[in-house]
């Protein structure tokens, strides 16, 4: 059981009431009512498609909402804002612009319509930026002021916390590391954004799997990964945990690169932690050593001893719906909004 | 002249007041009296060694800087607070710690002294990022929220404002973008740090020095800089601006790097502007085509058109005073310390 940052309060008897946190993907939204403490006390998900406006897909999402919590009963406390997480978030203006995924015409007025469809404080933020919140609340980054979470999965996401804050620059578009090079020059590895070299084009899933492929071809070493139709992370890494050495090679070359893109990264924001989330991190404790050997060896003296990497601790089916509602908490401690429930 | 940013404020008949703006360096160390809109009204300077404690040193100090107002007459306005900016600052505690060049003992009580010695609220920076500050405050990146300041002498210094803030991270040390890599795999030259491929390696007056011999090595180009004992970035930009090949191709290089740096960067925290400040960044106008072009090249595409290079606007023997003058400014606005003239 995680310990409740919350105590304090809670002991004071002051209430934090509960946030509905929202994840809309492209193909489902999740939802969950979450308390201060992490908790969820009531969740469910609705098809994210089937109205031509947002208006009308919030009225579906409140009818559910609405439902779910009389399902539940016992709703230990009033439901006080509204945290969601979708792609292409601009968090100052609240709305989604050239989300290709989502059927609503851009932009989608994502905060001022939750607002007023559901009476209630509303914010919204790009779903890694969410995640990364949802781990400075709830998860292993509890009272971290200074740490960078890599997204590892189709594409390399990325969300920098520093001095407490999400880093947001010009446009809401810092943190695109996952398009930082890592390597240079010619035997660099061209990345999908037409750039070489990206750490994107390595520790991606398509950047792994292109590992293994070069690896396999590289050579005549016997591998279980020799002739697997369906090469993905995922068969890769259980291939290296039973001791395969194409397997081994891929995971031990992933962590390489990504541990020498860290030290990188040190140098920008002083992090003193690392997190991984995303289906590849769930091979952390694969490529947790030859991370760790490739980043100690390329860091600079000044930040020794400094850093640590973590695995993200948020159950991954709860993750997003506890970033965004850690979104919304964040949002009623800052915002001045009136609660109209 | 320069446009005063508080003219609003000045209209309200508030009174900003003058900040007392101190620079210490290993020699010498100094100050200047500076009102809200970055005119200093008195300024002088005194050895910095001396005395074997701060304290001492910060009583002598205060004995210049009152003879200086003596002197100047007519000072327009009260000092409600001092600046200071100094190597290896800790900001947070306001001290000084490890900074070899100075001659009393570590860890030195900076701001607690100042505040003691003058009775006035004081607060401490980092050099470089007591001049990106500065620049934010005084110089050509006021107005804007996010930018990276380069510092490009001896060594290569940096500080990131991000949304409108100094990023500072774990220990104080965001920012060390001149141990980050731009060149990597074995043609990277070594840095000073004992790691490949640094951008210092390449910029820093070093660096560029060490561009001009290899070129001169790798052929027999005619050069004015053939044979010449003291090669200096100044004397190799006078020699490309003079036209001479090996000065333009050290020149053009320099400047490729630099823009394949500031891309990689750009990634990071989303800049609209880099400024670049110290003495080779007088060469800008010199080397900016080919830091543009490379710059362009480099960049991942949402980023397009976002980011201005620009060489520091501040006149170089008031910059390093404006930027703790600065610091001490945005001390008061944020400090409610009693002002104890």
């Amino acid at each position: 059981m995680r310990a409740c940052r919350y105590d304090v309060t809670m002991k004071n008897n002051e209430n934090p009431g509960l946030i509905l946190g929202i994840d809309i993907g492209g193909t489902n939204t999740a939802y969950g009512i979450v308390d201060a403490c992490g908790k969820i006390v009531c969740r469910g998900s609705i098809p994210t498609q089937g109205e031509e406006s947002f208006y009308d897909f919030a009225l579906r999402l409140r009818e559910d909402v609405t439902e779910s919590m009389r399902q539940t009963g016992g709703i230990p406390d009033a439901v006080v804002a509204i945290g969601v997480g979708a792609p292409c978030v601009d968090s100052e203006k609240g709305t989604i612009e050239g989300a290709v995924n989502l059927p609503w015409p851009s932009p989608i007025p994502l905060a001022a319509t939750l607002r007023e469809v559901f009476g209630l404080p509303a914010a919204a933020e790009n779903d890694a930026n969410a995640a990364a919140i949802g781990e400075m609340e709830f998860g292993c980054a509890r009272g971290v002021d200074n740490f960078i979470m890599l997204t590892l999965g189709t594409g390399v996401g990325s969300a920098i916390i520093c001095d407490g804050r999400l880093l947001k620059g010009k446009r809401g578009l810092a943190g695109e590391l996952g398009h930082v090079p890592v390597r240079k020059g010619p035997e660099a590895r061209m990345c999908n954004c037409g750039r070489p070299g990206c750490l994107d084009a390595y520790v991606s899933a398509r950047g792994i799997t292109n590992t293994a492929r070069e690896l396999l071809e590289a050579s005549d070493t016997p591998s279980v990964l020799r002739g697997t139709e369906a090469l993905t992370p995922k068969v890769i890494a259980e291939a290296a945990a039973a001791g395969d050495q194409i397997g081994i090679r891929t995971m031990d070359f992933t962590g390489e690169i990504l541990g020498e893109a860290c030290a990188d990264f040190t140098a920008f924001s002083s992090p003193e932690a690392f997190v991984f989330f995303g289906g590849i991190a769930r091979a952390f404790p694969i490529f947790r050593k030859p991370l760790e050997k490739a980043f100690n060896k390329n860091l600079l003296w000044v930040f020794d001893g400094q850093v640590r990497f973590f695995q993200s601790s948020l159950p991954e089916t709860e993750a997003a719906i506890l970033g965004a509602a850690a979104v919304g908490r964040r949002a009623i401690k800052t915002n001045s909004q009136p609660i109209t429930p």
